[in-house]
């Protein structure tokens, strides 16, 4: 029975799939075409020919900025990167009993932090306008705080950001204090395009409930943050580099893989749920990885291509494609990026399209709020007697 | 169209309002009846006939205890209270920077950092065993936090837990330094366990959501914790105090009520959107509340009396009462709270509530993943040339 008694109960899907929760002009995925879109446009054209201040004025403020907006939105977001000064004692402490789990583990409570000493208010009580303010703030101050954790965990101090630089140049530039190669931040900002959205999972479905109590923006990041640091949610992109570790040398492919393939494991870095082509993603950073080319690369095309192979053979009528976290991987390990940085990477374009999903849902009044249907012993039962 | 290609699409009312999400064992509210209960068991029965600690074992564990596993759970809970070392240094930071939205702001920071300082794993890699040692732990954690944090936001020192006190007692006890007078401990645990749980709310969902996703216990809680610090969701258990104090004397009463009434505002602590009789936590409360007497008892009484009677006569055939608000804030004030802790107090019985929902939900295996319709411009589209 239900909690609105003048409602009727309607049956669903098992984990609402299917059920259309919301409308968005954000994004969609087509699996059956292999494309998805952010707004209008394909994702991986926008990733390949755009930068990624871009792409976040295009989810935010609903389209492509012309120079003159590109640079005046980079000279609003640049300021922004500076750790508060709320945050900044208490980064250590976070470093060290976070160590465990990484600088993503701390995220969320960092954020939290510095929302609360900057004064961010209720979704429900604040102006639109104050709202893209906000999400502007706790956006750019993810790949900040990030790269403090993480240098802290490795007992180095923290690097203040650069204003003069793009977003992902400076991203790597507070991980190593060295300003990058031009080629890899490109990399890198390609790579964080690329996973800015990528249509309705569930870390963007949690960050639109919570915005639907009319919360704080970064209660609704720390939301999303939660449900992708599920295992049924998030991937690991420092799986697929591990399998081409453990696989080692070109001549070991074959058996490494059909010894897993005859033993029902799965092959981490293929495979998709939505995709049945090969995932757009995957063949843009494969495109990425091969521009930076040696033994990694050959050695990953190469396992992709048998893989693909044997599980055409051994699994024939299943499309099993490499997908996003197989190349990801090897792109952000040639740029620099250390394993334990590659999920916090993923979050940190991801939260670019929580944030632009928190405020689609801030303009809509009503409350996401399902039904449960009890199926408990039938109440009231008398108490025991103690 | 839908992320998953093979999926039909399937309307459901705005919100996913009476769209059955999920089977639950723990709880109901029955809102034409005027009745909600904890498994099997009227909510208010136990309130009225048990301790926390019983209510608690009973969400958590399936079933109330008998006396010798109700010390044996005490004995277990009690040692939980005290505070993690990786936590108390963090405190007076935390506190400060949270100052002005007080130590709810600061909870799920603190949860967070407290359950990576632990080693917590996600839900999915976790035992049922162990997953109910983690919700004990981040439960029977959260009176000891917001209580620390109150103090230090008011330039007092923490006050360790004590482990021969009850939940309830050692609640007051660490918020003053004071062993409490037995009446008030036992009616802010009357309170407590009346706001364990309220059938299938947005901060419950949102739980549960991010459980599905197999994330760690306390990524789930701080979700809920979100979901309920939005406006559209949790009250305000001061805002009825507020009403009371503006009011200030019987007298006044009549002139007051019909002003707001006319006028089209909403008198605060009245009306539900589930009852349509008396909300029975109200009942309960405002007995709680008799039990102590005084001026603001018999005030709020009074003005209960009249609300009703000129909102029968103004706005005939609606149903509005006295919601649980309403005497929830006189008996946490009778029994010392200050006002700012009210949302914390309720969030600290609703959090025992959340981990039996999130438990509940671990041991199903399937994503909660819904759908979103693209409805913006028609994609792909060349992108604009810059």
């Amino acid at each position: 029975m239900s909690n609105t008694p003048s409602t009727t109960e309607i049956e669903v899907p098992r984990g609402l799939k299917g059920v259309v929760v919301t409308e968005t002009e954000l994004s969609d995925v087509r699996g059956l075409e292999g494309f998805y879109h952010y707004r209008q446009y394909s994702a991986i054209d926008l990733a390949e020919q755009r930068t990624l201040e871009d792409v976040w004025h295009l989810m935010l403020l609903g389209e492509l900025p012309d120079p003159a907006r590109r640079a005046a939105f980079l000279a609003r977001t640049a300021p922004l990167r500076r750790l508060p000064d709320a945050l900044r004692p208490l980064l250590p402490a976070l470093a060290a009993s976070t160590a465990h789990g990484g600088p993503l583990t701390a995220l969320g409570a960092a954020l939290s932090i510095a929302a609360a000493d900057r004064g961010i208010r209720p979704l429900y009580d604040t102006a639109p306008e104050q709202r893209v303010e906000d999400a502007l703030f706790a956006t750019a101050l993810v790949p900040t705080v990030l790269t403090a954790l993480h240098r802290l965990q490795n007992a180095q101090q923290p690097i203040e950001p650069r204003e003069d630089l793009g977003y992902a140049a400076n991203y790597l530039y507070m991980l190593t204090g060295e300003e990058p190669e031009p080629a890899k931040a490109r990399a890198i900002e390609q790579y964080l395009i690329s996973t800015v959205d990528h249509g309705f999972n569930a870390s963007t479905f949690t960050a639109r409930v919570i915005a639907s109590t009319g919360a704080d923006l970064v209660a609704c990041l720390v939301g999303g943050l939660g449900a992708l640091s599920g295992p049924l949610h998030g991937g690991a992109p420092s799986r697929a580099l591990d399998t081409l570790d453990a696989i080692g040398t070109p001549e070991r492919i074959d058996g490494w893989i059909r010894e897993r393939v005859l033993a029902g494991d799965r092959i981490m870095g293929f495979g998709h749920a939505v995709y049945r082509t090969e995932d757009p993603r995957s063949r843009m950073l494969r495109g990425v990885a091969q521009s930076f080319g040696g033994e990694l690369v050959d050695l990953a095309v190469q396992v992709e291509a048998q893989v693909e192979a044997i599980l055409a053979e051994l699994k024939p009528g299943r499309e099993l494609h490499a997908n996003v976290e197989f190349y990801a991987g090897v792109v952000m390990h040639l740029c620099g990026l250390p394993r334990e940085m590659f999920t916090p990477t993923f979050a940190a374009g991801r939260a670019i399209g929580w944030s632009a999903n928190i405020l689609e849902q801030a303009a809509d009044s009503k409350i996401i709020r399902p039904s449960a249907r009890y199926t408990g012993p039938a109440a009231p039962a008398p108490l025991p007697t103690v």
